[in-house]
């Protein structure tokens, strides 16, 4: 089994993209990642997307991508996982470059939810549950979050307002992002009296839907030696997987998708939770934030916000977290974001994001994209190749 | 880079399944195949389906379907490539094995498109082409493959009743595969005043919408004797792209997306047309079958019906064409098709088909899943293990 590393990376702003449709968003990151990478042309490319189908009513999204992006002829796949489409289809070019079978791989994750009607995004969002078992029962995806976030504050004894800590330092962190949505900070005042959405979860908790598109070229660490210095090492990229359905969990507060994705990816890069230097959460909403560092090891359980308070998650923190501003703040273009957190996690270790945000500790990062309520966990760990 | 095998094999019927859902009808088939190979579990699920959250309002396939399968905790993906979707997923299990991340490994082709409006089904498998270029322009799927089959009929001066060969065929094959949907013969004369859907093409040119599931369980190579000599080799699976839109192709009657895919698969196998037995192509439409078996080197261009007259396409043919019924007798459940022609090689390699449809010289199978009209095409070249 070949190493491999990643060596370009390219990325849309998140934000209401009127002017460009869903080929547009992909073929500009991808093109990006691979003038940045130095290459004219790749294997095959993985695309990660939930919902061009039922949204821009455009299925076969590989082939598509693959000849706007003057491809012509090269293979191309849409893998989804939900709101982890885009760190399964980076998943997917690892298993094709370690494989042998390819060299160089594109991905790129590209996602357009916002010209359609809200009614219509957050139906469409829904599909990522149970059809059968949650969501004709009357659940939305934001309501499922609710009932952890629920009997989280319940069980741990928390003031909802303590969950400030993880909207406040997204948004602090996506000011200096020139790509974020949401360039402006919160107080924990203003999240005090945020517009409650499905109770105990309120506007400030909620990452916003988003268009964008993130892409990232990987080749065998073989050929590192061709892309001036800009390689990444992929140590592990592992999914884990849970009950997508809430009812059928043991525990409704542990992710054990979570912690399975986890394991796995310390066990293969032999790190542990104390070599991380600084961590992509998917905040989808804040008590996923909490549950995952639980789950990955960071906190005990119930203990994720304390943990937060002393160790420190912002940029000189102990745990940075979100360094970009998560998808509370960068914004959720659904099968996108786990290819944004991996571009933003190689934008560090490169020691290339802007002054106010660059971690100073950036050796290794971990990134995690979460599909569904943690049916689907990818956990991605990369190093600075020296 | 390991060599693989297909070890195990399952498949539900063909049919209108008023009575299974989705996620019923892909573990019944997946469960078939772990059953069929004797293993307990697998290191991954690949998924191969098109229109799970258009049609059944669920996405995030792959983990539910592990779920549902009794496999708690293993990665499950789901791959999009329209109608090619199950060919693609098998390529990624391809893949995850050939790269020593994954010993074993379950694919499953599934969909269900019968229990919804036909009208709505129609504009779902429409996303399958270019939404901004053909389908927003008023062509329907099966209009495209009439703009190809017009120009085919003009070009090589045939009349439309010549490729009544093919269905033909089909249906006589399908007659003895208990899992076919349309068991019954058809004549040339029925063909001729067949109902005219999309002039030239008739009703009995066209495979129908289905439901289903398929499934295969792709190991490495290395540990085949623990199957109790069930392994069929892979030597090549193997992907072609050409553009979505018909309109930006050089030649609208040359399928460069086969050319390019059957290239590859000679290539990595060491074959060629010659050494192929029989052929499960991916007769969507008759004009699919022609330009099929020209792109792929058996037939000249233009010439496929006189090649399939000569050299005889039935069972005990120079080249059995779509032995178990191909698409248009077994019928067409998108997303498992592809899993479905490879299920059906297998049986014929290892040399349990019904009898009447069983290929006495069963060395060499080759299928061919084919996306769209022609954007992604999967060909898979199977080997029996002596």
């Amino acid at each position: 089994m070949r190493k491999v590393a990643i060596v370009g990376i390219g990325q849309t702003p998140v934000r209401e993209h009127w002017e460009n449709n869903l080929r547009d968003l992909a073929v500009t990151a991808l093109r990006d990642a691979m003038e940045d990478a130095g290459v004219e042309t790749v294997d095959g490319v993985c695309v990660g997307n939930m919902l061009s189908g039922a949204l821009s009513e455009q299925e076969h999204l590989g082939s598509l991508i693959v000849d706007y992006a003057g491809l012509d002829g090269v293979e191309g796949m849409k893998i989804e996982a939900a709101c982890g489409s885009g760190a399964a289809a980076i998943r997917m070019a690892v298993k094709a470059v370690a494989s042998g079978l390819m060299d160089a791989v594109g991905v790129v994750g590209v996602e357009k939810l916002t010209e359609f009607s809200g009614k219509f995004s957050i139906a469409s969002l829904a599909t990522a549950a149970d059809a059968d078992y949650e969501i004709t029962m009357g659940l939305s995806f934001v309501g499922i979050n609710a009932l952890m976030m629920r009997r989280y504050l319940h069980e741990f004894k928390y003031d909802k307002n303590d969950f400030s800590i993880f909207p406040v330092n997204a948004h602090h962190n996506a000011v200096q992002n020139p790509n974020a949505m949401f360039r402006y900070t919160i107080t924990p005042a203003q999240y005090a009296k945020s517009k409650m959405i499905a109770d105990p979860i309120n506007l400030l908790d909620s990452s916003p839907i988003a268009d964008g598109a993130a892409a990232v070229i990987v080749v065998a660490e073989d050929h590192i030696q061709r892309y001036q210095g800009k390689g990444v090492s992929i140590l592990a990229c592992e999914v884990g997987t849970d009950t997508v359905a809430l009812d059928n969990r043991e525990d409704l507060l542990w992710l054990k998708g979570v912690e399975r994705s986890v394991k796995k990816a310390y066990h293969v890069s032999g790190l542990s939770p104390r070599d991380i230097d600084f961590f992509e959460a998917h905040d989808a909403f804040s008590i996923i934030t909490a549950m995952s560092l639980e789950a990955s090891g960071f906190a005990e359980k119930g203990k994720a916000i304390p943990f937060a308070e002393k160790k420190g998650i912002s940029i000189q923190g102990g745990l940075p977290l979100n360094t970009a501003g998560g998808l509370k703040g960068r914004g959720h273009p659904v099968g996108a974001t786990g290819v944004y957190q991996v571009v933003e996690a190689v934008q560090q270790l490169r020691g290339v994001m802007p002054e106010a945000i660059q971690v100073k500790k950036n050796n290794v990062a971990m990134t995690q994209n979460i599909g569904g309520s943690g049916a689907t966990v990818i956990t991605t760990i990369l190093k600075k190749i020296e």
